[in-house]
């Protein structure tokens, strides 16, 4: 397996924790995003979005990185990152979407860049956008984990699983970006769970390869 | 079984669609996202992020369209929404993805708000905004359904699955905000097709009970 990422990218950072989650080695192949690299014709033959992560896998270049776990899921062993219920596979995934869909797309690098050079946005209101779409979409997960009897020592029960593997790298994000946390505690107390286990922690991005170019 | 919906919101008319498909019947119950009745306590305890759609089944509220939809795949009968081979499965998710992921979350009523609203961002510029988010997002759709032998009458194959349930109703906001669609031939074939079906027809913004208030 070739797993095209970058080391700050938060949905390639998802797909890592997966992969370490279930005990599955893979080759890492940087695509550096602040140079462009992810915009190259070789690369865009693979992932015709111009995004990481892209997993090579059983002959075919798989993309987005909840399709991508989704697959890990269904082909490969290891622990289950989905539920055995129905209702608690649905709640899992409206966790990791209330983090893929309503949260992460809203400050990436190209919407932030998009803000800058085509808006004239400054960085004071770049920063200000960012923390009000973490507010909004961390605030929304403090809710739904506080709120519901499913939520263990991990998002869903005391097993993690693919909620936990968006909520750790949306919550790096918000560390980096200063936004505050105070009033999220299930989410702190729940990453901070996570970031004791070492697949979280070889995940994560200080740890990548291309972290230091 | 209950869906709050709004008539124009893309991630309800997702989840309409796919009940239509899947030929089950349920109570609409509009939530005004314009009158913002989405942010009212007693549906915020249903929908801890304040969005919709939700859908009450088997005595839970069920939030997230992708979620709920793999939900209604796998407890209830009628069409397949997703190919029954992984590697379809994962074709299928990332197509939806690419819509529900980097396209749709730009693009949505609260985003436009807040460019105008907190950032001062003129109608001119915002309507640029939206139309460089669709041209990326249905762009790389393109891409991904030209390029692919199993793109068929829909986006995979020649049975409808989850992927046409969300291309649909980006490609009516695309038309509603004006965007060209000219570079996308087989966006434009297959959302063509899809409107052929009763089930697209019948899940359309115009068709729903709130639309004329």
């Amino acid at each position: 397996m070739k797993l095209y990422t970058y080391f700050r990218s938060s949905a390639a950072y998802r797909v890592r924790i997966a992969l370490n989650l279930k005990g599955l080695s893979y080759e890492a192949v940087p695509v550096h995003l602040v140079r462009g690299e992810q915009r190259q014709s070789d690369y865009c033959k693979l992932n015709p979005a111009g995004l990481v992560p892209t997993l090579e896998v059983d002959g075919q270049a798989l993309t987005q990185s909840l399709a991508i776990i989704e697959y890990l899921e269904e082909t490969q062993g290891g622990p289950a990152l989905l539920p055995a219920d129905a209702l608690g596979r649905a709640r899992v995934r409206a966790l990791a979407q209330a983090i893929a869909c309503d949260t992460h797309p809203l400050n990436n690098l190209r919407v932030l860049q998009y803000l800058g050079q085509s808006l004239g946005v400054d960085e004071a209101q770049r920063t200000a956008w960012y923390h009000h779409w973490v507010q909004l979409g961390l605030g929304a997960m403090e809710r739904m984990l506080a709120d519901d009897p499913r939520t263990g020592a991990f998002c869903h029960g005391d097993q993690p699983t693919l909620a936990d593997c968006c909520l750790v790298p949306q919550v790096f994000n918000a560390r980096r970006f200063g936004c505050s946390l105070d009033a999220m505690p299930t989410v702190q107390r729940i990453a901070a769970h996570c970031e004791q286990l070492e697949a979280f922690r070889r995940a994560a991005p200080e740890q990548q390869p291309d972290a230091a170019a």
